[in-house]
């Protein structure tokens, strides 16, 4: 049996605060800097790699992390979970991201149903419809393909699948895998839907409304916005929509949807891009072969999380190194910087990722907790970072560990030869120029242009974003996060703090206000 | 003259450190906080209103604050800028965006030159140009009216501009002033200008370089890149390209561009939406008419900015209040959340406006100062970001100041009824529900559904998102930006701490690298 501790009663958190810190600018520095780069790497799927060498660690704080890995148990949760466990306790739900694309485990059985089958199930239910909608033999009124999806949906069922999707755009669309395009409609704004409308051919266009209650304002708002518009059109709603939501929501068995392909309450919406909520787009988009070789890549992954070796554990020990920057080293935020234009929506997902699971002040028994949990998390793809807010980070008074992600090949494969060498190659080099700037810095008398450096970094290496590596970086960030939320003892699986907000806005809605709400409603005008 | 002093050193801080602070969720409740969001809002340019009754502040602190502003000049500062100081000591450079929008002072004379004169001679120029491009007087080689423009610029030429064409594209669309659709080229990412470039008919495609330097590594590539492809295409490339650059670049009198539109030294990337950088781009998009709305509305909020009074002055408030959280609160971050889909791209502009503006660790002078200067700036529109990472703004260990911003009307005006209530005043209602719920919280006795309140935000409210209220937020955080920097004695205007990993990237690309930086080379295939 595990014991749920908190992370300030073990005896490895008061080893963290007492073990000596590294100096950075030292250990990056010549030859011996060079060795670190070399043997501070853990192998991850799809040929992917964690260099870690550029966090202020070294091998006496990686055995203390070590030793935290062990008396948290953190292997052996992950084994609960992934065994069925009822992980998530405020809700009183097993966790099953996983079984989506692996069986790690023992076979989990909930509600007497095989739930590897389950979702095994749908994904050849959503395959066999996008087949379908590929050959012609779904379509619209007139008998004519359908060329869009749109995914109606927010929170995880817009951020994850809209990341997925812009990440492999390109690389589909370079390599004969491109089906359909995809558009995402999310906010309760009306601009947001009225624009996506306006971009579309609503006639040969399929919308998937993705909620997992059948209740969320927003989603079933901007239903009702697709609607009108296709009534509009003079077409009828019920030939251009498909649902993805769970067996017991309104939306299930309506013959308002062409299909309706099942979630479940044991997959978190930020947590769901390996269910039908990524599944049905991401196979509408490029295939279903395509979404299947991401969940391929995202198995890989999950089976290195196994590991009980920190260092055949990119996830464990990513995690790991950042509770050692949050709490020891008192560094509130993580950047992630991906070198590829093809992830510019992925730090977006990773917000809500990190921040939706593991932003909470109480463990998982609701007992208030003492020491920092979840980052802030941010970033935008560089160069494009390079030129805005890396000032800070260079030169501000606050220092932000960082999350590089890079790739040897581009997507797309069309490149240009400029001053002797490839754009794809100044991509590389820059990276690779930042983490030695923000390790090792460079001393200026004009302390303008100084740079301290000490700021630490570590970077994933792959040789081209594809739909492997794409899913296990998926699987990379998601188990790092639970992994997070085990040392801190909290709920990395529900999201309390969003309900009081939906509460007071329907309080504003229905005039039932007074006080300051009142006033704002007015300045407002609702 | 003005005197300028760290901020450590005034008798302001001091008594910044002993005020008394403020129990927000006990000032927002009942009456008395419906007295405070009544009271507690600045009027702004374009019909826009501050509203800062949900900060921890209070008349006492307030009136610190106002003691601050005067103690360090920062309104006298503000008018030595605008009557051509060199602010920009760094560089040694006047600062005169907001001579692009109006002439707040004297006339300013640089290199014999009257800047107003310049600055609406070079909008002219821009404006007979695209007049010409929408009447089709100039056209592609086949006699044929462009369609689209792109801009092919990173940082500054890139974030701005993007985030201004976004936030009005539907507007536009709405009322009859889309004239061309935008595209944007910024990463050396070769995937990036690949895929702009499929997405575009090249030959009826117009591309705006915009380089100070006419030396930007990124957008020089990015220029080799488009015209390789026009090439390709069979086109003349000096027929299909204009140059937004210095007098004295490169680029200025080459036979390469059908046009060159000049920028000066005096202002930067980031200060640069107002400018040709912006110009070019917005005129060709939606024509000169509405791009000089938006400098109206921005020259009409700049001067609200000369306002000593800091209750008729909004960013001067803003600027103090921000400071007040970041150096006598501690809160190290800053959320900017508009709830409009069409400012989806402004937090990533207010990102390279404040953290390359005021991430610095040295003061005017060069010397180290020892207390806390720009915040961490990131957000994300609602209603989105609530499904996000409002969990972690809710619940979190950490507390996020944070700033709103939202409009009574929508863009399009397409909306639907849903249970009584249009998706606009459901978008308002959230962020009415959200402001308080931050401030106020609400108490439970599971703790896991406890919000502790005390979360303070502020709100921009606007009628509609138009070309004027765009050009008066803008201003706002400019100058917000500009009198922090102000408070804290650093240069907001330059941005030495870019320039470190350029060198290093360099090295790499020449091969002339050893240790760390070497083999993270040969892990990248460089």
């Amino acid at each position: 049996m595990v014991s749920w501790k908190n992370f300030d009663k073990l005896d490895s958190y008061g080893k963290l605060q007492a073990v000596k810190k590294v100096n950075l600018q030292e250990a990056m520095a010549g030859e011996s800097g060079a060795e670190r780069v070399k043997k501070y790497a853990v192998p991850m799927a799809a040929g992917l790699t964690y260099n870690f060498a550029a966090k202020a660690v070294d091998d006496a704080i990686l055995g203390t992390l070590a030793e935290l890995a062990e008396e948290q148990q953190l292997s052996e949760k992950f084994e609960e979970l992934y065994n069925g466990a009822v992980i998530n306790t405020g809700e009183k739900r097993l966790v099953l991201h996983q079984l989506c694309r692996g069986q790690l485990g023992k076979d989990v059985i909930a509600d007497g149903v095989n739930k590897r089958e389950f979702y095994t199930g749908v994904q050849a239910n959503i395959a066999e419809f996008a087949k379908k909608v590929h050959a012609g033999e779904i379509t619209n009124e007139a008998g004519e393909k359908f060329t869009t999806a749109v995914q109606i949906g927010i929170g995880g069922s817009d951020l994850g699948p809209r990341a997925l999707y812009i990440a492999l755009e390109n690389w589909a669309k370079a390599t004969g895998n491109f089906k359909m395009e995809a558009k995402f409609i999310s906010n309760v704004d009306p601009d947001d839907a009225a624009a996506v409308l306006k971009s579309i051919d609503v006639a040969h266009s399929i919308f998937i409304l993705v909620s997992k209650s059948g209740t969320t304002l927003e989603t079933l708002t901007n239903e009702s916005f697709v609607k009108d518009a296709l009534k509009k059109a003079g077409l009828d709603a019920s030939k251009h929509m498909i649902a993805v939501t769970s067996e017991t929501s309104p939306l299930a068995k309506s013959s308002d949807y062409l299909a309706a392909f099942f979630m479940d309450d044991y997959i978190g919406g930020r947590y769901s891009s390996s269910s039908a909520v990524g599944g049905a787009v991401l196979s509408l988009a490029f295939g279903p072969e395509i979404f299947a070789r991401i969940l391929n890549g995202a198995a890989e992954q999950d089976k290195t999380a196994a590991e009980k070796d920190i260092f055949k554990n990119s996830s464990l020990l990513d995690a790991l190194i950042g509770v050692y920057e949050r709490n020891f080293l008192g560094y509130p935020e993580t950047a992630v910087l991906p070198y590829s234009q093809a992830l510019a929506r992925f730090p977006a997902h990773l917000q809500q990722l990190d921040m939706e699971s593991n932003g909470k002040s109480v463990n998982r028994f609701g007992e208030p907790v003492s020491y920092a949990t979840g980052p802030i998390i941010f970033g935008e793809p560089g160069t494009n970072g390079q030129h805005s807010f890396y000032q800070l980070l260079h030169q501000g008074t606050d220092i932000v560990p960082m999350q590089f992600i890079g790739f040897k090949k581009s997507q797309i494969g069309s490149d240009v030869v400029i001053q002797d060498s490839t754009s794809q190659q100044k991509l590389c080099a820059n990276v690779a120029a930042q983490i030695m700037a923000f390790a090792c810095g460079k001393k200026d008398d004009n302390l303008n242009k100084n740079f301290v450096g000490g700021r630490p970094s570590s970077i994933i290496i792959g040789d081209q974003l594809t739909p492997e590596s794409l899913g296990a970086l998926l699987a990379h960030f998601e188990n790092k996060v639970m992994f997070q939320g085990f040392v801190w003892n909290v709920n990395s699986f529900d999201q309390e703090g969003v309900q009081l907000g939906k509460l007071l806005a329907k309080k504003v809605l229905a005039h039932d206000t007074d006080g300051a709400l009142k006033v704002y409603s007015d300045l407002l005008d609702i």
